[in-house]
């Protein structure tokens, strides 16, 4: 058997290619935990078969709509089902997502819909203004504007032509979705903020997503059933990556419309959340409401907090609520997380300060990242190790 | 930006194109657990650290004497560090590992010498008969034999040109090894047995093996740093891929040289193992000598199954050990288990007989596995789905 040989088998196991997809996932979720809940959101809860079939419609829809492989379709929405679904529905025509930063003025918005050739937008009341005025702005009429009218969204104007559950009865439940031809197909497009000038798009693939979902479950531990509260919004890098997580362990979405630190900790206790991540302004407007909560949480937490490096008093407060958190960064380019501070057991005993010192020094690649340089940002030199924890 | 442009994006990725391979995650190891140990055999333990340094001097030896891309090495060792770290040297060098079967005579070994081109054959003192037989059958002058000497081999003849530690030192420690050039390269060659006739090859490649590892690790929920015992001959489909598992959460492995109940139970005593595999014969033989830990382990075990469903005497009996089974299935063509019994948490409120019952009509795909059907062994028509775990 020479080198040749291997080659012929290869091609064989070739011509069985199977796409690494993260769709792959919700469809086993549908099947393993079909009535185990996925979305939760005020007093509605959806089960992963639900989620399931609804996304089938949402693509069977769009595909009667003339949506094909390679459009994209726009969504303006803060973390309700709908923006999960859109994850799973878009992707299984083999249509792109493009989630908009629900911060942005009426130009920035404008501008990516031109640029990324949007056929599609779904929003929300609460953004209608701001909406209204890029719609203007663009003058597109062939845009298909569909309105996802959440119960617990603000008034607000309806801009649409058809309600997102009405569009939905559009499609069949049954729709024979693929997997991409490809697994580099695109997935979902992610515009940076555009600090340097007009808002850069970055396009994720599906490979991609996949290897980025396993990366958070094992960087993380996450266990099957995860309870996730949507701090993080999932315009940002789409969450992460963390949608196509969630189906991967069967686990339970909290919904969340808004960063408000009561309903947080009224959620987190309710639904028994074991997970959430958010920016360090996140976790500081947490600790500052910690009064609310004298007793704490009463069962274990873990938070990722993102960006710079968090200061003693983050680590100390989230840790006297109960919440074990880990800090990472990333990029939009990266899928979200690129490097992750392994904490040693044995910091634990060492003093606040000193833990702090060293969760600010952290700097492993994130699992799935094959390598990773940490750079000077004057110099571009690289950054020599401490604490044996630099990548 | 229309499909053209999605596609410019992608071929911009392919361009930045890391394949998937397991050899990254020793890498990592090496770097985050560098002091953490790897591998334990009798009292000799090595580190993370040592245990790449050595497979990147395996690489360099084998290289130095001439081995290349597509080149196959042969292994007859038993679950040994040198077992393991063959796992990662030969195919460093983008070589084929080929582990044989122990339990084969001399013709069968012969056969796959010849049939597999081996170049280098690995071999432990206690299987000296039967090699030195089928070299005998072979007349292959330029086959390079090493010799492992492991100081818990039974006596037994040596028959290489060098013993591997030796062999080790030809080699250099900061070997600059490379990750495959396509993710579809062959990383190991594993012979069936041969029932119907001579017998098959099954070649795995560096993707797959990557994505079982993965599988394993979110099927079971291993921990980082899980201790695993080696009950499981490595020979036997790479040990499912367990080795590569092993590196990728940083783990302990615990090597075994032959299934014996009184050294097993003690390994799992000394090393707080928590995870083991076998075939349901194993497991009998653990309950059989239950006698000899009549207070159990005193900490969780979980151990997987492969083979036919078991009994309810097994799943009682292991229980009662406190080991946790599940039930997996699998083939040499699946790179190990390819169906797994998902456990409902509402059957532990059930008669064990029910237990074991439920246990049996298991068969969820395996999780990276795309789609699996069931069939009867006669009909070959599809099994319905039963107790709601028929995948």
């Amino acid at each position: 058997m020479s080198l040749a040989s291997y080659e012929h088998g290869l091609e064989k196991t070739q011509a069985n290619y199977v796409p690494l997809s993260p769709l792959s996932f919700l469809a086993r979720a549908a099947k393993i935990s079909s009535q185990k809940p996925a979305l939760v959101h005020g007093e509605r809860i959806l089960c992963w078969g639900e989620v399931y079939t609804r996304c089938c419609q949402l693509a069977s829809a769009l595909q009667a709509r003339g949506i094909v492989r390679g459009d994209t379709v726009a969504v303006m929405l803060p973390n309700v089902p709908a923006m999960y679904e859109v994850h799973f529905g878009v992707p299984m025509l083999g249509a792109v997502l493009n989630t908009l930063n629900t911060r942005l003025d009426a130009e920035t918005i404008a501008f990516m819909l031109r640029h990324g050739e949007a056929r599609v937008l779904l929003t929300d009341r609460e953004f209608s203004p701001v909406i209204k005025a890029a719609l203007r702005q663009l003058d597109n009429p062939d845009l298909l504007v569909i309105d996802v009218d959440d119960e617990l969204a603000p008034a607000g104007e309806l801009l649409g032509e058809i309600e997102y559950e009405q569009f939905l009865l559009e499609g069949t439940p049954d729709f024979q979705w693929q997997l991409p031809a490809d697994e580099w197909d695109a997935i979902s497009l992610n515009y940076t903020s555009g600090t340097t000038g007009n808002p850069k798009g970055v396009v994720y693939h599906h490979r991609g997503a996949y290897l980025n979902w396993i990366a958070n479950v094992l960087s993380w531990g996450m266990p099957v059933h995860a309870v996730y509260l949507w701090t993080l919004p999932m315009f940002h890098c789409n969450g992460w990556c963390f949608p196509w997580t969630m189906a991967a362990v069967s686990g339970l979405n909290v919904c969340l419309r808004r960063i408000d630190p009561a309903t947080i900790f009224q959620l987190i206790q309710k639904h028994r959340v074991t997970h959430f991540c958010g920016a360090p302004i996140v976790h500081g407007l947490l600790i500052n409401s910690a009064a609310l909560i004298p007793e704490g949480f009463g069962h274990p937490v873990a938070a990722l907090v993102a960006g710079a490096a968090p200061p003693a008093a983050i680590i100390e407060g989230m840790e006297r609520l109960g919440v074990n958190i880990t800090h990472v960064y990333g990029l939009t380019d990266t899928y979200g997380p690129a490097a992750i501070c392994l904490k040693h057991e044995e910091w634990q005993a060492l003093p606040l300060a000193e833990q702090a010192r060293l969760n600010g020094r952290q700097g492993m690649a994130y699992l799935m990242e094959e390598a990773m340089t940490v750079c000077d940002s004057t110099s571009l030199e690289p950054v020599p190790a401490d604490g044996k924890v630099m990548g």
